[in-house]
C-alpha cells in the first residue's frame, strides 16, 4: 500500500478492492459446509468471554450503568454490521479493555460534575462518540492509515504482548479476588466467612488451571496418537468450548455441601428484567416527562463540547487498536489473497462509534488477539478442505493405476479447480513447484512415469508436503460469531452459571494462546535459551535472523523491545493516563524510523524487522531456489501435526511442528547433497552459496502479501 | 542362568560371583565423586515417602503398635544390610504395601483371639517371621531362584504395573480422605468443620496436582532449551526433592488465614518420647516384672505353630517380590557387567526377617518401582561421568590438531581405561563397531585422516552417538540412601511438615515415573493409537514386534495381559485373600509356558515375551549388521537429550528420545541407502533382507545379558 493523503482514494481503493470479491466472500462461506463451524464456535468463545467478563467489570466500575448486556450487544450489533458491509471480514469486533478503562474514567468524571451526574453520564458518552466519530471519519477520509506500514513487527508485536499480558493480569487478578469478598455483597453471607471464602479461592485455583491445562492440551489434539482421528479433529476444533463445559460442569459437583455462592459464577443482570432497558434511550427526540433526563440534549453545551477531549484519546485508541489488529489478521505469512480495507473499516467504524452512542452502549472495536486467531483457524479449515479435495482427486487417479506424473497432474487439477480467485497469478505456486522438482520424487518416489506403487507411496503426507498456507477467507464465520454472541443476551441465564475462575482460566488461556508466531516473544525466549542448544530454534522456527544477525544484535534490541513494553505496562497502572498507553505504540513510528537505524546495522534492521520503505528491490520469481521450496514445502510433512503448527513467521517461513516435519526436511536436504545432512552449522554453510538477503528474503519476495499488492 | 535344584549350588555361584567384584563396588562408588547424590537422593526420596506414608497406614489399622518410626527403622537396617553384604547392590529394599496388609490381617487376628491380644500381637509376628526365614532359607538353599528366568516380560511387566495401580490408588484414596474427617481425631476441631473440610480438600487437590505435574516437569530438565546447563543438570537431578521442599514451603502460604490443621500434614508419634521404644523389646529374653506381657515365650505353643500358615503366605510373597524386584532391576536392556546374586540375596532376606521379627519391626524386602528407577538413575549417572571423560580425551587431541582417526583413538582409549571391570571380553563393543564404520564417518564428517574440523565436528553429539547403554554398577549409593532413611527418623519432626497431599502427588508421581519402558504399557495404548499413528510408536520406541507380529495377536496378546491385571487388582480388594495376588501371577508361569503357546504362534510370543527356554541359538557377535549398530548407536544422538529417554527396551533394543535421535538416526540411515529415507513402511522392507528373528534378535544375541553369563 503506497502512502497517499488525496482524500478518498484510500477509501474507494478499499471498496473497489473489496466489492470485486464481495460475492465470493459468502459463496465461499457456505461452501465450506458444516466445516465452518469449527472456527466460528472457537471465535465466539474467544470473544464472548471477555466480552462478558468486561461487562462485568464496567457493571462494578459505573454503579450498574453498563452491563454485560450492553457489551454483548454492542459486540454483537457491530459484529454483524461490520461482517456484512465491512471491508475485510478476518477482523473480529469487541468491547476491549482500553473502552473499559475509558469509560471508567468518563464515569468517575461525569459523577464528579453535577451538572451531569451519573444521570448525564450516558447522554454525555454519546457527544464524546460523536466527536470520536468525527474525527475518525476525518482520519480515514484523508488516509491516515496509509502509514499503517510503518507499524511495524516491532510495534504490533509489541502490542499483542502487550495485550496477553492485560489479559494475564486480569486472570491472577481475578484469582486473588476469590479469595476476597466482592464488593457490592453482603460480607455477612455464609459464603464469605473466612474459610468457605479460603476454600472459594482454592476451588477457584483447581477450576482456572484445570481450564487451563487442558484447553491447552485439546488444542493440540489433532497431534495426539490416541484416538480416531474423528474424535481428534473435534477435541483439536471444539476442545476448548468443550473445557468450559466440562469444567463449568465439574463445578457443580459440591452443590449440597458447599453454599450456593460457590464457586462465584457470573454476576449479571436478566436482560429480560423491566430494568433492563431504562438506559437504551438516550437518542430519542420526542421528550416524554418521564424519559427527559436522560436525553442528549439536556447536556450542557460546555460539556457537549468539552467532550471533544477524551474523543480524541479515544479516536487515536481506535484508530491504532483498530489497524493494527486488521493488520495482525493479514499477516504476511498468511498469504492471503484478497485485499485489505483498512481506509473503509475505520470509516465504518466511525458511524458504528456513532450508532453505539446513540444506543448507549460502549463502542466495539477490532480486537486481539481475537482477529489473528480467526485467521490461524481459518487457515487451519482450508488446508483440512483442500486436503480432503486433493486426496480425493488423488486417491481416484491411483486406483485407475496411474503413474505419478498423472496422479500429481490430478492433484494440481483439483487445487486449481479449489481456487478463489482462481485467476490471480501464481495462484498454484506452491503445489506446482515442488511438483516439478523431480530430482526429489525420483529420490523418494522412483521413476515419475511408472504406475505409484500405493504400498510405500503415502498419498495423505504427500499432499501435506505439498500444501501452502492458505486461508478461507469468508464472512460467514464472522457473521455467524457476531450473531452467536447475540444469543449470548438471550442466554444470560444459562451463562451465568459459568463459575468465574473458569473465566480467569481462559484469561490465561488467551495470553498463551496468542504467543506462538509472535517473534517478539520468540527472541526473548532465545535471551534464556543456553547457548548450545540456540540452534533448536533455527529448527523448530526456521528463524533465518538467527543465521544473518549475531546474537548480540538480537539480544540488545530484544531488550529494548522489552523495556519499551514495560513502560508501557507501567503506564497501563497509572490511574487516567492509562488509556494513553496506545500513544507509546504509536511513538515506535518514528523510533523505529529515525532513532533505531542510528544504533542498529540497516541489513540487521531489515531481517529483524523489515519495513517496506527500507526493502530491498524485490527479485524475479524464478530465482527462487528449489532448496527454498523444498524446505517449505517440507514444512507440512506430517498428517494432522502440521495444522497444529501452522502458526506461520514472516518472510513467508513457516514454523515447522516437532518431530515430524523435521525429520522429513532433513531427509530432502540429504537427498539433494550430503554435505546439509548435518544439522545448525551446515545449513548456514550451505545458505552461504547464496548472499543472506536472498537465503532470507527468497520467499517472502516470490510470494508478494495482498498488502503489496493493491497499492 | 541354568534351572539347577542341586542344594548350595546357586548360593554358592552368587557369592563367588560378587565376591569377585566386591572392592570393585566400593571404589566405583566413591570414584564417581559427589555425583553419585544425584541418584543417592533421588532414591532416597522414592523410598522414604512411602515407607513413611505405609507407616502411618499401619499406625492406623494397628491402633499405633507400629508406626511410621518403626517402617523406617526396618528399611534402613536392611537397607544398611543389605547394601554391605547383599548381593545384588542394584536392590533397593523397603517396607511395601503386601507387608502393610499382612500386618493388618495379623493385628486383626491376635486382637480377636483372647489368648494374644493386642498385647501378644508383636510377640506372635515374631514367630510368623521366625517361621517365614526358614521357609526362605530352604528356598534358597534348594535353588527355587533359579526358575527366575520363567518369570517373563509377561509376569515382571504386568506386576509392575499391578504396583503402579496400587501406588495410583493409594494417590486418589489420599485425596478423597482429604475432604473427610480422619478416624482418629476429634470431629468437633475447627478444621473438620464442613467448610474448613471443603477447603482443606481442595487445598490438598491444588498440593498435590501441583507437586505431580512440577515434578514430571523437572525430571525432563535437561531437555529444556532454557537456562545453562548446570541449572537443567540440577533440575533433572534434584528436581523431585526439590518440588516437594517447595510445595512443602507454599503449604505455609495460608498459615495464619486457616487454622493450624490445613493442610494436613504427617501424624507421627516423636521417635524421642518415652513410649516411642516400648515395643522394640519382643525379643528380650531375661523376663522383668514390667516387660514379660511382650515376650515371645508368652504366647501359647497353638499359635507359635499356627503362625506357619501366615508365614507361608508371606514367604511366597517375599520370594516372588524380592526376585521380582532385583529382576527388573537387572533388565538385558541395562547392559550389566556384574552378576545377579538371586539365592544369596533369598538367603539374606531370611536372616532380615529373623532380625525384624525380633526387633519388633515389620521385614523390609526388594520393592518396585524403586529397584528399577535405581539401576535406571544409576545409567544416567554412568553417561555422564563416560561423557565428561571421552570429551576431555578427544578436547586434548582436537587441540593438538590431530586427525579423526587419532580423535577416536584417543577416545576409544579412555574408554577402555574407564571400563571396570576392565577385561571383560566385549566390553567395548558398542563404542569400538561405531568408530570401525567409516562409512558413516566419511559421509558426515569429510576424510577419516585430515585433521578435524573443529568449526564441524561437533565432539559432544558425537560422543552421545558412540556411548552404550552402561550403569554404574556399585553399592555406595544404595547404602547412603538407607543411611539418609535412618536419619529421616531423627528428622521426624521436619518430616512432619511435608502435607499429606503433598504425599498423594508423589505417589500418583512415582506410578506414572514406573510406566515408561514398560512394553506391556506401551502395547496397551497401541490399542488406543489410530491405526495410521502406529508407525510413531516403531519410530519413538523402535518397537520391532510391531513389524514382527501381526497387530490382532498383538491386541489379542495385550487383551489377555490386561484382563489378568484387572483380575489380580480385583484380588487385591477382597479383604485377607488380598495378600494371595502374588500366587496370581506366579501362575503366569504356567500359563506362560503351557497355555500360551497354545493360543499364539511361537515366534510371536517370543518376540512379544522371549523366554528363554524358547530361545533361539545366539547367532556369533559378527554377523550384527552395521545398520543395527549404527541405528543403535543413534538413540543417542542429542546431548543431554538422551538422558530423559534412557528408558530401555527388551531385545537391546534402546528407546529413542524425541526429535533429535530421529533426526540423526534417519540421516544415517540415508547415507546408508536412499531406499531406508523414507519412514514407516520403508524400514520394514529394509528389514526384509534379514530373517525377522535375526532382525529382532540381532542385538540382544550379539550382547548376551549377564543373566545368560552367569548360569
Amino acid at each position: 500500500m503506497e502512502e497517499s493523503f488525496v482524500p478518498f482514494r484510500g477509501i474507494k481503493n478499499d471498496l473497489q478492492g473489496r466489492l470485486a470479491f464481495y460475492k465470493k466472500d459468502w459463496t465461499g462461506g457456505f461452501s465450506a459446509g458444516l466445516s465452518i463451524l469449527a472456527p466460528t464456535t472457537y471465535i465466539f468463545f474467544a470473544s464472548a468471554i471477555p466480552v462478558i467478563s468486561f461487562g462485568e467489570q464496567l457493571e462494578r466500575e459505573t454503579d450498574g450503568a453498563l452491563t454485560a448486556v450492553q457489551t454483548l450487544a454492542s459486540t454483537a450489533v457491530c459484529g454483524i454490521i461490520h461482517s456484512i458491509i465491512g471491508g475485510q471480514p478476518l477482523l473480529i469486533l469487541g468491547v476491549a479493555e482500553p473502552t473499559v478503562i475509558m469509560y471508567t474514567f468518563m464515569f468517575n468524571f461525569a459523577n464528579s460534575r453535577h451538572e451531569l451526574g451519573s444521570k448525564l453520564f450516558l447522554a454525555w458518552t454519546s457527544w464524546v462518540c460523536v466527536w470520536t466519530a468525527l474525527l475518525l471519519f476525518l482520519l480515514s477520509v484523508l488516509g491516515a492509515c496509509s502509514i499503517i506500514n510503518r507499524f511495524t513487527r516491532l510495534a504490533g508485536e509489541l502490542f499483542g504482548l502487550l495485550i496477553a499480558m492485560l489479559f494475564m493480569q486480569q486472570a491472577i487478578k481475578g484469582l486473588i479476588d476469590e479469595f476476597r469478598i466482592p464488593e457490592r455483597e453482603d460480607p455477612n453471607a455464609v459464603e464469605f466467612q473466612l474459610s468457605w471464602r479460603f476454600a472459594n479461592g482454592m476451588f477457584a485455583l483447581v477450576l482456572s488451571f484445570g481450564l487451563l491445562l487442558t484447553a491447552l492440551k485439546s488444542r493440540k489434539a489433532r497431534s495426539w496418537r490416541y484416538g480416531s482421528g474423528w474424535v481428534r479433529g473435534f477435541l483439536a476444533d471444539y476442545g476448548v468450548p468443550l473445557m468450559v463445559l466440562v469444567w463449568t460442569g465439574l463445578s457443580y459437583i459440591p452443590t449440597g455441601t458447599a453454599p450456593a455462592g460457590i464457586p462465584r459464577r457470573l454476576f449479571s443482570p436478566n436482560p429480560w428484567s423491566a430494568g433492563a432497558y431504562k438506559n437504551w434511550t438516550v437518542i430519542k427526540v420526542l421528550p416524554t416527562n418521564s424519559y427527559t433526563t436522560s436525553e442528549m440534549l439536556d447536556v450542557p453545551v460546555l460539556y457537549i463540547v468539552g467532550a471533544f477531549i477524551p474523543a480524541t484519546m479515544i479516536a487515536v485508541l481506535y484508530y491504532f487498536d483498530h489497524s493494527v489488529a486488521s493488520q495482525l489478521a493479514q499477516q504476511k505469512e498468511f498469504n492471503l489473497r484478497k485485499p485489505p480495507s483498512f481506509h473503509y473499516d475505520l470509516l465504518l467504524l466511525g458511524f458504528m462509534v456513532i450508532l453505539c452512542g446513540l444506543l448507549g452502549i460502549p463502542p466495539a472495536n477490532g480486537v486481539i488477539p481475537q482477529s489473528p486467531m480467526h485467521t490461524r483457524t481459518l487457515a487451519t479449515l482450508k488446508h483440512q478442505l483442500l486436503r480432503r479435495k486433493l486426496l480425493a482427486a488423488a486417491r481416484k487417479r491411483m486406483s485407475e493405476n496411474a503413474s505419478l506424473g498423472q496422479v500429481y497432474a490430478s492433484m494440481k487439477e483439483a487445487y486449481q479447480q479449489a481456487q478463489s480467485p482462481p485467476n490471480l497469478p501464481g495462484s498454484s505456486q506452491g503445489l506446482k513447484e515442488l511438483k516439478d522438482s523431480p530430482l526429489q520424487m525420483a529420490a523418494r518416489l522412483g521413476s515419475f512415469n511408472a504406475p505409484v506403487d500405493t504400498t510405500v507411496f503415502d498419498i495423505e503426507k504427500e499432499i501435506d508436503n505439498l500444501l501452502p498456507v492458505e486461508v478461507k477467507e469468508q464472512r460467514l464465520s464472522n457473521l455467524l460469531q457476531a450473531v452467536m454472541v447475540g444469543l449470548c443476551i438471550g442466554a444470560m441465564p444459562l451463562i451465568k452459571k459459568i463459575p468465574t475462575s473458569v473465566l480467569w482460566g481462559y484469561f490465561a488461556f488467551m495470553a498463551i494462546e496468542s504467543l506462538p508466531g509472535n517473534q517478539f516473544w520468540e527472541r526473548i525466549l532465545l535471551l534464556f535459551t543456553a547457548p548450545s542448544r540456540r540452534y533448536k530454534v533455527l529448527e523448530d522456527y526456521h528463524a533465518t535472523f538467527l543465521e544473518t544477525v549475531p546474537f548480540k544484535t538480537i539480544a540488545m534490541f530484544t531488550l529494548f523491545q522489552a523495556g519499551y513494553l514495560l513502560v508501557c505496562f507501567g503506564i497501563t497502572w497509572i490511574p487516567i493516563a492509562g488509556v494513553l498507553f496506545p500513544l507509546m505504540i504509536m511513538l515506535l513510528v518514528p523510533v523505529r524510523q529515525y532513532m533505531l537505524p542510528q544504533f542498529f546495522k540497516g541489513a540487521h534492521l531489515q531481517d529483524l524487522d523489515a519495513a517496506e520503505y527500507e526493502e530491498i528491490p524485490a527479485m524475479p520469481f524464478n530465482s527462487t531456489t528449489d532448496i527454498e521450496m523444498l524446505s517449505r514445502g517440507a514444512s507440512f510433512a506430517d498428517d494432522g501435526e502440521m495444522l497444529d503448527g501452522i502458526f506461520t513467521r514472516s518472510r513467508g517461513e513457516i514454523k515447522r511442528a516437532c518431530s515430524g516435519p523435521i525429520l522429513a526436511s532433513e531427509e530432502l536436504r540429504t537427498v539433494e547433497s550430503p554435505l546439509v545432512a548435518d544439522r545448525g552449522g551446515n545449513v548456514t554453510r550451505f545458505r552461504g552459496d547464496l548472499s543472506p538477503r536472498q537465503a532470507s528474503k527468497g520467499p517472502f519476495t516470490s510470494k508478494p502479501s495482498h498488502l503489496g499488492k493493491t497499492g
